[in-house]
This record gives C-alpha cells, sequence and structure tokens, in this order.
C-alpha cells in the first residue's frame, strides 16, 4: 500500500487491502464498501455519501473488470484516470483506494464461473449474454475481499443491483447489499462514464431518455396495457434520435419478473438504446 | 439453538451459527470448520481431530446436499442418523453442529449456480456430470456461514478437495482450505458413508481396492507408461470382482492435469468402481 497525493491510501493487492481493514476492526470500526470501475462522477461519489451514512470507514475499489465485457465491446478505451479518480475519492471522504491489477483478480489458473438465473434473465442479458455472469464473479471476488459489513451499488444499473443482491443472498456473503438512487443532470440525464462518449448533438437526445420513460410509467400507472407503453416509448424514442432500442421493459421491481396480468406489485421500467456507437440504460420506479 | 443430548449445540438456522461464531470471534477464540453429509465414521472423527489441531473450537456441518446428487443418485436412501452423529461429534471433541435444513440452505428463489473448470473436469465429472457444482455450490455457501480461518476437507474425495480449494481461492473466501489423509480399515479400505451399503462379499473386494492402486501406483513409480499401469488396475479390478470400472487415472497432484510425456511432477492415482448398486472412489499419492 503505498500513499499518492493526496494522501488517499491505495491498496494493489488483495493482502493489503485486508490487512487496513482487519486493522480498522481491530479498532471496532465499521466498514463499508463502493465498487466502482472508475472514470469517476457525481454518481459514484453519492454512493460514497451513502457509505459514509452507514459506517465508519469506507473502501472504494476502481477495477474495469474484464470478464463482463465482451470481446466487441469498449473494454479497451473504457475511460481510466485513476490520479482523477483518487483526487475524487479524497474529496469525497473516502478513506481507501482498492485498485488492483487484472492478475491480482484473476491470478493464472482462475477457473470459477458465477452464473445467476432470476433476475439475470433477459434485458441485458439478451443483449449481452455474459455480462452477468462476468459481474457475479466480480463482485462475489471483491465482497469476500474486502468483507465489508455493507456494499453500495446505483440503482442506474437496476438489473444489476439486483443480480447482485441475489447472487450475495444465494452465497451467503455476509455484506448488506445496499441500493441508491440515481443522480441526474440538470436535463434528467442519468449520470454515467458512457456519457463522456456523447457528441454535443447525441448529449441533447440523450437527455430525452428520462422523460420518455418517465412518460411510459405514467402511463402504466394510469392503466395503460403495459405492451402498449413500451412500443410508445420505443417510437419515441427512435423519434427522438436514438439509432436503435435495445428494449424498453416494465416489469416487477424486486425480480424483474413479467407481470403476466394487470401491475398487482411494484414495478420498474428499464430502458437501454443506442446513440451512435454509445449504448445507455435507463430506469425508473413505475 | 437447542441443546441435545449429550450436550453438543444444534445450529439449525444460519443465524444461530453466526451468532455462536461471533461469540466465539468476540472472545479472540479461533474457528475451524468440518463439512461433513452425516452418516459419520471414523474417517470424519479424524478431520475433526485434524480442525481442533487449528482451531480453538469447531463446527461440523451435517447437510445431505441435494444440488450435487443426479436424479437417479441416492439422495433418498443415503444414510442420516443425526442422534448418532452428535455423539460422535461430542465425543470428538466438536464444539457446535450446524445441522440446517433443505429450505435453510436453499431458499425459494435462490437461484445462483457455481461452475469450476481446471480440476474439476473429467474423472467424476465424466459420470457425475452435476456433481462439482453442486459440491461447489453448497461449499461456499457453507463457507461463507461459518466464515471459519480453516475448513477441513478429506483427501478420500480428492478431486473434491481439489475442486474446493480451487473455487474458495477464486472467489477469495478468506477460509483455508486444509486436506486431511484418508483413514483406511485394517485392510486398506478408505473409510466411506457408502461402505454401510456392501454385503460381506462385496466388502471382501472392497477391500482389494487400495492393494490394485497401489500395485499401479509403483509400477507407474517404476516407469511403466501411464496407459498400461491404468489398463493393468481397471483389468485387475475387473477380476477381483468389480462389476464395472468408471476409471483408473493417474493425474498431476496439484491440479489433476493430464501428464503430456514422463510424469515430472508429483502424481495421483485415482479410482471409481462399483459393486453391484455401490460406486466406491479411492485415490493414493503415486
Amino acid at each position: 500500500m503505498t500513499a499518492t497525493p493526496p494522501s488517499l491510501p491505495i491498496a494493489r493487492t488483495v493482502e493489503s487491502l485486508r490487512a487496513t481493514v482487519r486493522e480498522w476492526r481491530r479498532q471496532g470500526l465499521g466498514v463499508a464498501f463502493v465498487p466502482t470501475m472508475g472514470a469517476l462522477h457525481e454518481g459514484h461519489l453519492t454512493l460514497v455519501a451513502e457509505a459514509k451514512e452507514r459506517a465508519d470507514r469506507v473502501v472504494a475499489s476502481v477495477f474495469v473488470n474484464p470478464t463482463q465485457f465482451a470481446a466487441h465491446e469498449d473494454l479497451g478505451t473504457y475511460p481510466r484516470d485513476e490520479a482523477r479518480d483518487a483526487t475524487l475519492l479524497t474529496e469525497a471522504g473516502c478513506h481507501l483506494l482498492f485498485a488492483p491489477t487484472v492478475s491480482e483478480i484473476y491470478p493464472e489458473g482462475s477457473s470459477t464461473r458465477i452464473e445467476v438465473d432470476g433476475p439475470s434473465q433477459g434485458l441485458e442479458t439478451d443483449f449481452r449474454p455474459h455480462f452477468f455472469g462476468g459481474v457475479a464473479l466480480v463482485v462475489a471476488k471483491l465482497l469476500n475481499q474486502v468483507q465489508a459489513d455493507v456494499a453500495v451499488f446505483g440503482e442506474k444499473d437496476y438489473q444489476q443491483l439486483l443480480v447482485v443482491r441475489r447472487m450475495a443472498a444465494d452465497l451467503d456473503i455476509p455484506t448488506r447489499i445496499v441500493g441508491s438512487p440515481t443522480l441526474r443532470d440538470g436535463h434528467g440525464l442519468a449520470l454515467s462514464s458512457r456519457n463522456a462518449y456523447l457528441s454535443e448533438a447525441e448529449l441533447a437526445v440523450a437527455r430525452q431518455l428520462n422523460g420518455i420513460l418517465a412518460e411510459a410509467a405514467a402511463a402504466v400507472s394510469a392503466d395503460t396495457p403495459i405492451a402498449l407503453a413500451e412500443d410508445t416509448a420505443t417510437n419515441a424514442l427512435l423519434a427522438a434520435g436514438f439509432r436503435q432500442v435495445d428494449y424498453v421493459a416494465v416489469r416487477r421491481a424486486d425480480d424483474l419478473a413479467r407481470f403476466k396480468g394487470p401491475v398487482d406489485a411494484p414495478a420498474r421500467i428499464l430502458a437501454a438504446a443506442w446513440l451512435g456507437k454509445t449504448r445507455l440504460i435507463d430506469n425508473l420506479p413505475v
């Protein structure tokens, strides 16, 4: 573990991470964990703030996890700026940054995979079939590495939050999984590291996603049939300038199951759509 | 948690298990864990003895894990006698028995699977394709439930030991996995709960398994080609009265990979063979 300006300790190995957490435990301190892929924005910092509410010490990780990217996806170009991330985390009051190498997380001989059915079925999985397997594996590893009392995940990646919660419950990982509401810019656009890919023109289109989903959610609340509300939103997104809509879907909020009849349980509307080469996702409660 | 004669506490829920372990931790005590499927014999008790050597407190679990049995296997008839198991564990100096129900371990909605490649490939997997997935899942859960410093597994199930070690490393489960040598009867037969299925005549045949494997191991050590030693042992098992031989295989001891040329690393000989409806496995260092 080495100190870098502005003085946020950075653990590079599981061993040094655990040594720090162990010392905190010895002092009777509670520990919260915020896993990230870096390229931090205000949304991530609200997760750190949420973590600080819940524990004495906060560990954030920055690890661009290769197992959740397909070969054609943006692993190579995913934005990376550790110095900036460390500065932001320091300002947010984070106590330790865990920034391991790929070989620290996946040493030679690694051969375990995790598959989570249930909430991982459909939606993102229809378009990124390996995604949640990669997410579940790296999050299981990180949770067991940090051994925090609580880990905070953004609701921005709502399906991911449910998959992580399911996986942690199923593997009896003793860290509580907490979801934190999505932070949006002044125009309602959900903050995302991938927004950095957007041109000015694309950004103007992107800012319509939230409103179109909110209209569809309101329609479903007013008893518009789900399929019709989904189609209307899809058409509105294409008309707004999205190149392609992967899905707009209203699902049960707790497990993402489809409603077989009327909406008789808390619901969530989720969408994924493309602007040029950039794929955006968002979701709202119904 | 309720006490039963002769006074070994039995935890039925993860919550009561964790409460006990937490109290031990508070007292600064080290914890070791011995997972079993019950039907305990002297072999299991050596695992408890090994655990006692390594920690202040020993948790043993008795759970006949349905996810590692195929539909045609002996889940329904697998021997169960909790009262006897509890007596034996008490005499062995165990401090807590964790004996959960199936629904405590797999509540409704459970949907996570674990697959371990590497050491799980071939051998048992060729004949019990779902076995190690079920083992890896339940062991991951149990390890995270108990959160022991060390967990002791028998070398009798050598491939299982390597799969568990691989899984625990890959998921960064902070419990050290220890293998304990196989206990044998006076005739060299590896102790196994499934030996209870054997008739007197079958028992006499079963007792030849160890010697035949030892001869093959000696032959390999004396530079007999692996394939020839494997075939010779297979023929000897069939001649001794085994109904069917699933495999006799000489593999690298650390990962069960095949030798591509001469034996240039520590090796292990492993076998599975049938006597009537009973399938026996055994293994020896080469």
